[in-house]
């Protein structure tokens, strides 16, 4: 179903042709992405990854598209297919392709089966590194021992791999979802703005007046609970766990059970991480119009079947906008289908959010391949310097000067935590 | 160029098949204006507007369109058209001429001559009353004397009229876009957090950690540096009048010079109401990847010919976007060529911002039928109580319930401003 | 009972051996009056008030006491009296009598009739010029007009005047209570934070996670309510008025009655200008433990007795907090026995915030005496120039550049004023 | 020179006649301790420590005398000494004695000899659990071994304690320093608001429109920030550590280096655990009128002898205010000396700031009382259930309902975690 394209490198792409609006996408992400810039322009003096074959399954757009480069430019030989093929950008994969010969196979909204046949194609030239999204090169290595051999080590970019241990090979993995630049600049920074913006957006409404409710108050439950607010919302949360909700109490929160805030809600996100945290008897509590959302990382926080079988009809309002009419008359608003809303919102995440987690993982590619070798098999934290030069490179670029350390002051630092 | 239409009543417009995607759009907006929902309910009741003849020119949305449909419940007989063609929606029209029998006169994109033509169509029923954005209406009544003999009265919905007072017939005329509501929930509220979410949309920077620069600190720059500090941006206000300026101070921002800020800002918005804000010496002190944009009235604020004669080259970017590559080789961005963001970046102002200038509407109307014959001729200005009506019917809507002075209470405060 | 000083000067005060203490903290008042300090360093150099008598009544505090000697400074020679004998500073007024030669009468906690014993005095000099507080010396005049005749214009400091138009000379009056600059810094941005940090002090109490109920949303009620919401605490506004009550609600508060709200607040502040508004039936649904407390202008706002006909004993538990205990076990904790907490909980107001105010005082005497001659009998209203001036000498002082209009734009902007 | 008093128990206070004044200062801050009133409501029921002789060394206050009462409630047998003598309040030691019938041996302002003298007395009843501040009594114990025969475990209310390991005895011990909500509720909430309220009283500054530079972004650099901001300051940020530098970024503080940070600040603030934070060079680039404080835990960050070197003279302008008139003209204000503000302010925490702490120590110590015998020597971890228990317990008794995980709910959870 892929159109023929005349390439200079093995791939299997949308449209070549689309080159050039992916350049500018490619460019226009660039500048917000100054410590991957840093990060970029010392691999292009070190060249660490010279000759390294490099398998890479990662969302394809405009943001890593910008990793993709800084590696293949400190000397790395990819070959790079898509982790999710809905989030594929066609024209920047056909960027990659014709400007920077980087054999990219992934089409935008291709079947779970063309996916994984391209992810095939991703490792046929026996990766001596492979950084993948969620283990899926790592499964297809396991399969394919023949494609393995030469493979010494891995990062995942996710925090948590689907799959059983027993999938991965025996070899030193990184787990870049884990690090504190990622945890702290996705959950607290990125999503809570950039779900609360693509909520306002799909549905037109007005944060300031409006009553909104949280579920969950853990990092992007806080984060949407104090964009929210900022923007002049009155904000209730609720949590299951004690010291969370003293948290959101003192941040100026009211929190109360999901049960009592189903009643005064205008608006409710879902963030919790579990399942049916809004239910029928949720909704027969609900206002007329209430507006209902899954900021969860599974489609299962927001008991949707159970809404449609209190309905007596539904239909499509708004764009990702469902209504339910509910026995009673009110009408009751779904986003996304409950489904979660940063995978179905096609809001994209800011780059200037995804800047420190990509210079993260360049950093720990390069300190991977240094490494591998002296390093123990099985799963490894990521090096908290490897976050603080993550951290600095942006710093860099923003023109931002830290203070250092007199030797004496380190003297006396040192002396503190010994005497502890 | 319009294609036919089969409709029970007059009317021009785009295509009457769109009516169900615009009967839910409107549908939807009145989820979001509970206020003028409150002010309907009454005019149902009371049909003040009984038989009246009501020319209307006004931006057709589906926002206005719920304005439209209350006058019509009030029982007015409206012929409609659109103040700005651009912003016509034509799934709208279609669903007022088929769902309600209104006689529309609205092609989205039309020529200012089309527009026109529509104008004189609107009063060929020679209108007792005229629901005017501009004046528009007014001046073909004006030259066409014989369609005014029955005008009695008119609301001009903007704040400023173009057009000399000479254009303007000797009746009674409110200027609804001078109403406290309108001014409050439009500027303070609404626009500063519309801009900004437009901008954040168009450019996809993300505003924590970046340093903005807002030049001019009325109600729209206070509303655009307030959601921007809001979201962890670092305001910097530039001001020409020093009580604003102290305010901004007050207020939490760096106030300076716009030339001192040149140099530090990431993202300028003009936002003064003057003329060349931001020209040749400003561009020439900013950081490369800088980003500029006018929230004022009019397409002067930024000298864009003149960073245009400073550039080696200029490409769009992305839409809405423009690069400049100065002479030094550092990019410039402007935002829609300079021109007023909140038209151009197709930003729509969220329902509930608008809600209670719609109230505050019909009930203008509704005051001026009843009072025209009593009025003199010339602008007055809205009077408080419609004003306050019209706040109370949204907070009537939103369950709030105010304090009510005690008749002790009323006698003590008369005695108050008595006494002063 | 004023004990005997030895003074260069006519004077009565407590004890001139306090001068040294007085003198440091004008000195350090001064620091926080930079906008003062650039006013006082103009008339140092042109001198426009050189040999004037001015008799000035104000409360004799570090702040004013930069007042006096900016005018003394401008050569004028000063007698001065208390305007609140509470409020007096004894120390302060020590200093200005030694270190400036400055004739007070002044003594902190006289009487009523000592302090107006003390007024005549100041006006024994037949002063040309008066800088009053309320009208008080004004009166004295009125009484004694063979002190009078060389009176040319006075300035009264607060906004309104106790007393009868009866009891002005007929003379050119400004009020500088009604400067956008006094009603700017004092309200919104001054009372709010102090009267709060005042409300902690005594109370121990601790802001987030409390709920804490403003009744009236005017500029005091603003300022109390957006601390408190900074400060972490969930906010309830009451009000009468619709429109406030909405931009309350869009400010992100929570708003309903105060009869709603009584059982849900933990610490409540009227801010109202009404009377009544906090009495029995609220008193009867407030938590146990609930703190009350008057912002407002006189002592009517909380019905103090009532509480106490409901309650079987109280009994003060702290420095300005009374608790009453109800006849149904619960405790409810007035501050200040409900009279208004600015003048009572002796918070003194912040320098910089009275700094505009101040300078802006010294800039209307200097107009007054320069145009008394043409200005009609009766009150003026503050000229808009001067506030400006005012804004403009703090913001010199704090080294803020303000943009300055080129001739391009006063043009541009004169065309549009022309226009509507 | 203890004043005799006549109490029915051994003790050594100031004056048994204080007791009233006492009482109502234990009264009040109760009510501001609603999470350890609901600890003690459980102690009375279950009576845990019953018969158990208990010591205790704590700085004794109102708020501390709150948690004796509640060990004491569930059947403790305390003897109670003063952990720091400065902060020891006469009148809640008396009321102690008088009417809780508690051998108290504490003295405001003894000294250090005097306070170690009834350390001693306060474990002459050969204590079977100690409350410890930095381990005083375990050191007095360690030396006179027969003293210590029936101890079996510990609670040590600090974070770090003094001495070295050898001094404390082979028994199982919990140092609640290190408690998530002490940590938590202490410093990001609550020494971040009472340190800068307690500025804002001793200098009488306002902080909105002043620059305040914060040197350090740990838990109290960002409670000291926050509320900074938050009161319309607008806030520098220096750090030497990166991620928390860019944390401060995305907070929408500026971050710079101290040093460039020098020239710009009104009030700097250091709260960096170092030393030397401030020195010659940053003094060397101050305003005129800068001033100078340190919420450090040591009295080392801030080089007062260094200022002192460069002044021509120095002063006390105001209580806690030094001025230093440096040689150029400029003056300089330190506070307290440099030394610790939160210790040397003199400004009390608020209770409900410690409520959570408080009832997580009464709650540690039934802990350890019920499993001192199968717990091993040396120091534990506090339990997360009882950090739980205590967060639970406050929001109980602020009405809050959490969310409980249904059957369904908890399988899932545990399926997740089992997964990853």
């Amino acid at each position: 179903m892929t159109p023929k394209v005349e390439a200079a490198v093995a791939c299997e792409i949308r449209d070549l042709s689309l080159a050039d609006s992916g350049r500018r996408r490619i460019e226009w992400a660039f500048h917000s992405l100054p410590g991957l810039k840093s990060v970029r322009k010392q691999l292009i003096k070190t060249r660490p990854l010279e000759g390294i074959a490099v398998a890479v399954c990662i969302p394809l757009t405009a943001e890593t598209a910008n990793l993709l480069i800084t590696l293949r430019d400190g000397g790395a030989l990819l070959q790079v297919c898509a982790a999710d093929p809905d989030l594929t950008q066609d024209d920047v994969a056909a960027c990659l392709v014709r400007d920077y010969a980087m054999p990219v196979f992934a089409v935008q909204g291709e079947s779970a089966v063309e996916a994984e046949s391209r992810q095939v194609l991703a490792v046929d030239n026996k990766p001596q590194f492979v950084v993948d999204e969620n283990g899926q090169l790592l499964r297809q290595l396991v399969r394919k021992p023949e494609l393995a051999e030469r493979l010494s080590a891995a990062l995942i970019r996710s925090g948590a791999a689907s799959g059983s241990p027993a999938e991965i090979p025996q070899i030193p993995v990184i787990r870049a979802g884990e690090s504190i630049s990622s945890r702290l600049f996705g959950d607290r920074y990125g999503t809570g703005q950039s779900l609360l913006d693509g909520i306002i957006r799909v549905t037109g409404l007005f944060p300031a007046a409006l009553c909104v409710v949280i579920a969950g108050y853990g990092g992007r439950g806080r984060g949407l609970a104090s964009r929210a607010k900022a923007l002049g919302a009155s904000v209730i949360v609720s949590e299951v766990e004690p010291v969370r909700a003293l948290e959101a109490s003192m941040d100026g929160h009211r929190v109360m059970s999901t049960m009592e805030a189903a009643a005064l809600g205008d608006v409710f996100i879902t963030a919790t991480g579990s399942k049916t945290v809004l239910h029928r008897e949720h909704f027969d509590k609900m206002k007329n119009g209430a507006v209902v959302g899954n900021a969860g990382a599974a489609a299962l926080e927001i008991d949707v079947e159970g809404l449609a079988r209190g309905s007596l009809s539904k239909r499509q309002i708004r764009e990702h906008v469902e209504e339910y009419s509910v026995r009673d008359g009110r009408k009751i608003y779904v986003l996304c289908d409950g489904k979660p809303l940063q995978a179905h919102l096609n809001e994209p995440v800011p780059a200037a959010v995804l800047d420190v987690g990509l210079a993260c993982q360049a950093l720990i590619v390069e300190h991977l391949i240094r490494n591998a070798a002296t390093m123990t098999a099985g799963v490894h934290a990521v090096p908290k310097e490897l976050d603080q030069q993550a951290a600095r490179s942006k710093l860099d670029a923003m023109g931002v000067k830290l203070d250092r350390l007199s030797a004496d002051q380190e003297r006396f630092l040192a002396g503190l935590s010994g005497q502890s």
